[in-house]
């Protein structure tokens, strides 16, 4: 390894020899990117739909119930589909210089905050305006929904400075950035895979809560909830492939020390 | 590379200059090895004593309601207990010749098996025993758990022939077990945090009927039941993050064309 860390401004798919593919990668690569933006968009569009067609769209202190229902709308765009995005995109993008691949996670994870909090104020409201009050955090979903949102902090803050900040003097971080990388992947992907189960009890409970004893007769509503989660899953299991595929270019053995 | 793939019998620890460890990794180590243990015991020890303190212990075909009580503790046993064990036992041991490391690997996993088709089988009689009956496979958590027994299976069928019967002629099936190792590795992470999914969404729904109204008082059994959820976060976070840890044994360069 004989470059230094401080060329991260520098395309190196182009010019890499032993990163050319072949005709089997590049169609498992565009298969790959196509699923996973149909499922992305898929789960945010498919709440959409099952909050409109279902559950009476969208509503601001009139109604705490109608309100509840930019929670999952929101936490889905935020924590599934900008962050899968935002993992995707820096993990497989091969047509961006390096240092735009890692703006642009940035981006769509700063994009993810506002819904991330609105989505969290949404549901903290709308239980607090319910006569009677709705108690907060005491389910396992609430629990799994604040870990989930202090590990995306904790990576965003982190990250940020780790990665972008420390730039300025890239020499000197070469070696602090290094060991930050397999820390901050791995707990990435831990964090989305966390927002999935969070999604997962939550998408539970709503759908016993709401249908009880219908969800037992298979009724439209609670096959679109499981239809939701198998999406969800399909998305975990898809993130976690892609993103630890032996081909996808953040994996080629020139990155290995470099990619930081 | 100059060693060929026909050493799989032969420890490569000991004699491995480039896997010498510092005092802190070992630290890391050990601390990771104590605490997953801990958490891998304790998940299927809580489960046990909710299921024994709160939920009137076990019985077979007598009560359909405390027959179900099989179900979540032969699940966790076997698809987070065992199955834990045994991914990390896997990645992670440094005392064990590869081969045994395998072999291990697969009695685990084997041992796991009963216990998933029990815990099966203890829920469908249940509900099939019920009056009436309770209808089987409507919710999200069966939906899950169906896509995690068949990726379970999958996983350990393809495994058993492909590192395991494969062996039989080392040299020719080299190629094949080499690009086998990140999608086995990957799918097999995937499963073992659906496995996890697929707790959290039994352990809502569960407390939701078991508990009703009473989950938002924060009685002692919710306390527990969301408890055990942490204990199954702590683990997605701990696996994940050990299997992919930059100084895991399987992780080092030495090995990255070798264990397969």
């Amino acid at each position: 390894m004989t470059r230094s860390g401080n060329n991260a401004g520098t395309s190196r798919y182009d010019d890499d020899l032993e990163n050319t593919w072949g005709c089997a990668s590049w169609f498992e690569y565009i298969f790959t990117v196509i699923i996973a933006s149909v499922l992305l968009i898929g789960a945010t569009a498919l709440t959409l739909f099952w909050v409109i067609y279902y559950r009476n769209g969208f509503a601001w202190r009139d109604d705490p119930k109608i309100q509840f229902n930019l929670h999952p709308v929101l936490m889905v765009a935020g924590f599934i589909t900008l962050s899968g995005f935002s993992i995707l995109l820096y993990r497989l993008c091969r047509c961006l210089k390096h240092i735009y691949a890692k703006m642009a996670h940035t981006l769509f994870h700063t994009l993810a905050i506002p819904c991330v909090a609105i989505g969290f104020l949404a549901v903290y409201d709308s239980h607090n305006l319910n006569s009677p009050p709705i108690p907060n955090f005491y389910s396992l979903h609430s629990w799994l929904g604040l870990v989930t949102m202090g590990l995306f902090a904790l990576q965003f803050v982190i990250g940020f400075f780790t990665f972008l900040v420390c730039l300025c003097c890239a020499k000197m971080t070469y070696g602090c950035r290094g060991a930050m990388v397999p820390i901050h992947a791995s707990l990435g992907l831990a964090t989305f895979l966390l927002a999935i189960a969070s999604c997962i009890s939550g998408l539970t409970q709503k759908a016993i809560w709401t249908l009880g004893d219908q969800y037992s007769k298979f009724t439209e509503e609670g096959i679109i909830i499981n239809a939701l989660g198998c999406v969800f899953i399909a998305l975990a299991i898809l993130v976690s492939f892609a993103v630890r595929r032996s081909n996808a270019p953040a994996t080629a053995k020139v990155y290995v020390t470099e990619r930081l």
